[in-house]
């Protein structure tokens, strides 16, 4: 017997917890193509040389990388930025600008914790192929636009801009990364092993606490007034490859991290394509905004499941009666379950409705299939009526 | 620089062909839904000791199996049945019958081909913990509507059981399962390489031919006259899993294969439970389906993009006139592109939004922003008119 399990940090999702997820993804989508992205998926494998060397040495290091029985190295998605990125670089004709969205797993061979996860959902909307302002603001207006139609009130966009820390260590973006769960004395001291001293440190702190947006970030926090955007000069993003605008998207009270963030990277798509393509996009990860939605009761009103109504199986004699009713219920459009074995006692038929959270039972008895009636039964006010079956599909549409 | 590539056998999927996939996808889910199936979704890593020895030994040479970087033995999903399995028997108190829908891509390191990929999209919908003649058909009525639904007309769904091959030897499974790509003579040659002799293959050859549909088949050809069933005696299936009703579909005028197929698989839950669990299901490989209603034109009609209207950016002075009317479409539930640069020319935009398949175009000249108004531009007809934002906004609700 092989003993059934998930490797650590991947996860099934059974039916209630899809319903949640179906729900957030179609709401994404919905918002998506209100701004005019368009989808696109692409391979869970890539050539590892694709995906190496683009988001930092230590994001390198949790890459599921291994050789396929061609002897290629190849590795499993680790974002859907790079991805994005190869594709510009293998479709020199896409007419640009080049909106997309993409909601794919990625996977990370991460150490496993609370909320952290080796394969986890994405989802992603770019513009490739403009670097205006106007493009930013569409970006952070629907980043902003998809918060609120999930359900979320009180969340802040915190934006700055990479342009801030100059040709500053890349390492001192790792450590900044880390500027919300770390403390001040922490951050000087690990800031001072980097630029060389705690003078130089403090220093630096200084300056940063100082930063007043200037320039394009300046421009982009006037015009977009109207979204929650607030500067944070402290605020890092971990990936190598953004090149201006950053930014991060937390919810108050929500302790889990941020639910997603995103930036301008202009020179990614040029280590394919050999000619820089400007590009800015938003990446939400799907558990978080799940979990934080959650927290705040987004879903409490969400069905556990999209049947609408389970008919049941009375006896041998009777199951063709439930099996046509069925079929009538299903051509109306009516989300309808069958329970398939008139051996089972009624009321474990009336138990498996109540366990899935399917709202409504019908029950067939003899002495209804001689008046051509049948019983409704309502499971959540335990109530129930006799109706025909023309009353039943006009109730129910 | 990085050469931009993706793997053989791997492809990305461009706006225009994702609204095909998601209009097929979508067309599937409502099915499912409609019979009551729920969804379901597992990792793309199992355990490789989870997948292996379930499928046949010819489909374990085409696993994509490593060692993570914890030194476990892993593998990508091969298909979306045995994950199912691993889920019963990793949930001991879900509630049965458990009646799944999945879609998600599996992974196969087989040779690509023209119609064969290596990654690809499977669609599966399975009835777990039910031996009935019932669960039997509502899994090929459920196969059925799903293609009705998909627009398919002449399809025929070939039905047999595993038992007509009794304790056979398992490679003559195999070698049915090509008996309609060989000629009859070459099938005969292997099966006398299996059974023995010449004689014997030609014998047992014949007595397929004159098989008729015997017990639980003769019950679901009967009961499921309305569906498009077909007996024939040599549809064996290549997975090693099926204990009963075997069944694959097909479309007359395609020839790239069968869309799907299924069957009963009663002894692989108890693989990895220990004790037996029914079930019964089928699985549709998007990929064919979506080439094989190309072929018979049941997506003409379907919109290359999702966007409705282009707003365009007229000069930078006008620019916010747009970005405001874009926002107001938006909010009004129309997917809404905004061209991002007003120093673009009018007719380079006008063509982006023919190259996208976007049908309207609005323009708003200083002339129209003086009066509020502007000028809404048919890309088909390449006729324009002017109207009012009220007006535009109640043509287009």
């Amino acid at each position: 017997m092989v003993k059934p399990q998930t490797l650590k940090g991947f996860r099934d999702f059974l039916p209630e917890e899809m319903a949640i997820r179906q729900k957030v993804i179609n709401t994404l989508k919905e918002v998506f193509s209100s701004y005019g992205f368009e989808p696109l998926e692409t391979p869970a494998l890539e050539y590892a040389s694709t995906l190496l060397g683009k988001y930092g040495e230590e994001a390198d290091k949790l890459l599921y990388q291994f050789k396929d029985r061609g002897g290629r190295e190849v590795g499993l998605r680790y974002d859907l930025t790079v991805p994005l990125a190869r594709v510009i670089a293998s479709n020199p004709n896409l007419p640009l600008p080049f909106k997309r969205y993409q909601i794919q797993p990625v996977w990370r061979a991460d150490k496993p914790q609370a909320g952290r996860y080796r394969e986890f959902l994405q989802c992603d909307a770019d513009i490739v192929g403009d670097d205006s302002v106007t493009s930013d603001l569409e970006i952070l207006s629907c980043a902003d636009m998809a918060l609120r139609k999930l359900g979320f009130k009180n969340f802040t966009i915190s934006i700055n801009s990479r342009k801030v820390f100059g040709k500053a260590n890349p390492k001192i973006i790792t450590i900044l990364d880390k500027e919300d769960k770390l403390e001040k004395k922490e951050l000087l001291r690990q800031l001072a092993k980097v630029i060389g001293s705690a003078k130089k440190a403090e220093a630096f702190y200084l300056s940063l606490k100082k930063m007043k947006p200037e320039g394009r970030l300046k421009e982009i926090l006037e015009q977009g007034k109207k979204l929650n955007l607030s500067f944070d000069p402290f605020l890092a993003r971990g990936l190598d490859y953004y090149t201006d605008l950053i930014f991060e998207v937390k919810i108050d009270q929500y302790q889990g991290g941020s639910l997603g963030g995103g930036g301008r990277y202009d020179n990614l798509i040029g280590m394919f394509l050999g000619k820089d393509v400007p590009a800015v996009g938003f990446s939400f990860g799907i558990d978080r905004l799940i979990e934080a939605g959650k927290q705040q009761g987004l879903f409490k009103n969400l069905p556990k499941t999209s049947t609408q109504i389970l008919v049941t199986a009375f006896s041998p004699q009777l199951l063709d009666k439930s099996i046509q009713l069925a079929s009538q219920l299903r051509t109306a459009g009516i989300n309808t379950d069958l329970y398939p074995d008139p051996e089972v006692k009624l009321d474990k038929q009336l138990k498996y409705a109540d366990r899935k959270g399917i709202p409504l039972v019908v029950i067939i008895g003899p002495e209804e299939a001689k008046k051509k009636t049948l019983i409704l039964r309502d499971m959540k006010a335990k109530s129930q009526e006799e109706v025909t079956p023309k009353q039943l599909l006009e109730k129910l549409s």
